[in-house]
């Protein structure tokens, strides 16, 4: 890890920052143009922050992280959640992260987002983009979008994917097909036989010897992705709905829960090693059904 | 397997079946007992049966099962199902099977039961008994009181272990406490530091060398909860509720949820198994939220 420039993991972390306060502004923006649909009439939301120290076992400092969360008239529940954490590894993980074996040392900061909307017609979506330094370093990340209509979303799937795409092919013709193939195979649920959504990319591992082509292209995807997100939301947020669409919506969550907590690594991994309760569930929809 | 008295197999499973037609008929009768609060005017609920076929991967019969759900206006979803299956485990599940490493040849019946009530004032709760043969052959199952507001109910709690604690007493003086721990261990969630409810009984391989012993054990479970649920519900079911007491179920209803989908045995083993979903997850609330 000593090889490590230290300004490289103050410019990642201060970036992922960043686009935080960018789609919390651009998210409170949708909050206030919603002029129709049956929550008009609810106060626009705004964010709230909490922020979480994280004590490592030994009690040392550990980093911690900063959650922001929205109730909104638009956005049902959305968290846009900041961390930034190091310390080691316990001997059990070691083995599970790359380049960590020897001393366990780590640093990792990133950005998350999942929203879930009241309307049934506006997508739910998730965003992700991480940087992490063991005795190796790289990036990972992503977005996916996941209507609850998929066969009425064609046209948003289409503008979504070609928002990723331009994105990678500015940095490698590979990434694409690549990371959108790992993304459908990572957001899908065996026992269902189904899909989470209608995909988007997905990436780990990340380190192509450039270190800024690699951070360039970790932020061209939060770049797409608020660049594509709001207009999609914008599309479809005047719609109003029926009671049988809502209903159809919190069923359709209950896949996203069942796949959050049955599969989901980033879940699984928080909440086995005593990350932020919190912060880590902050993906679960407001109101599910499994009727 | 060959030295086990095929008739045992036949004794269990009509039981488990008498089992599961008892309860039903006691659970419709509390649906017509309902007199008071806010869904007495909806219908009496009713169960309906749904069987299904297993095949094994060979497409050879499997055995299969039956499951009962109520959707009523005191029980918002009960499930009783009950399940015969046969076949051969796959290599990567025999070592974890007793009995079964070397041929994989295994039979399992049981009766599962889950209740989640529409009132926050009637506990929701669980029972199962099975009977497990492979070379060797075993009985399990267990029963768990999970009230919203676990400190109102400690006279239920009382009654509702005293009612297992009877039953345990009469076949071994170890059982019960014995039995218990478990349950409690069991029915925890490290993630949150919190147990599920208020315990139970819980055990699993039990096979004294009296088979006669150990199914009468198991069928002293099911029959005390027979005796004790009920009568839990009818203290509570005919009390009002206000808006704030229904939130704080769904939100208590989403720790049912992360258990059963994070740490539960018998639902990962039957996701993972292909298993039948629509039995598998009949555990799962009717509403949840994580607000």
């Amino acid at each position: 890890m000593s090889a490590y420039p230290a300004d490289h993991k103050q410019q990642a972390s201060a970036w992922f920052e960043s686009l935080r306060d960018r789609i919390c502004a651009e998210f409170e923006r949708l909050e206030d143009e919603l002029a129709a649909t049956r929550h008009r009439d609810l106060p626009a939301g705004r964010f709230e922050r909490t922020s979480w120290k994280r004590p490592e076992p030994s009690g040392a400092d550990g980093g911690g992280g900063t959650m922001a969360v929205m109730r909104g008239r638009l956005f049902e529940k959305v968290g846009v959640n900041i961390s930034t954490v190091h310390g080691t590894f316990s001997e059990e993980f070691r083995k599970q992260v790359a380049g960590a074996a020897e001393s366990g040392a780590f640093w990792a900061s990133g950005v998350s987002l999942v929203a879930h909307m009241r309307s049934p017609h506006v997508p739910a979506v998730h965003m992700n983009t991480r940087h992490i330094v063991t005795t190796q370093s790289w990036f990972g990340g992503g977005a996916d979008l996941t209507p609850m209509f998929p066969e009425a979303h064609g046209a948003d799937a289409a503008d979504f994917h070609a928002a990723l795409r331009t994105a990678c092919d500015r940095y490698d013709a590979d990434h694409y097909p690549r990371f959108k193939k790992w993304c459908d195979e990572y957001f899908y649920l065996p026992h269902r036989k189904e899909p989470r959504g209608l995909g988007g990319i997905f990436y780990d591992n990340l380190h192509s010897g450039h270190w800024d082509k690699d951070f360039g292209f970790t932020k061209a995807v939060g770049e797409a992705f608020l660049a594509i997100y709001p207009e999609i939301v914008r599309r479809h947020m005047s719609k109003d709905w029926s009671d049988e669409e809502r209903r159809q919506q919190l069923i359709r969550r209950g896949r996203y829960v069942e796949f959050n907590l049955l599969y989901d690594r980033g879940t699984l991994f928080g909440l086995k090693t005593g990350g932020n309760i919190d912060a880590i569930l902050m993906s679960l929809p407001p109101e599910v059904m499994w009727p």
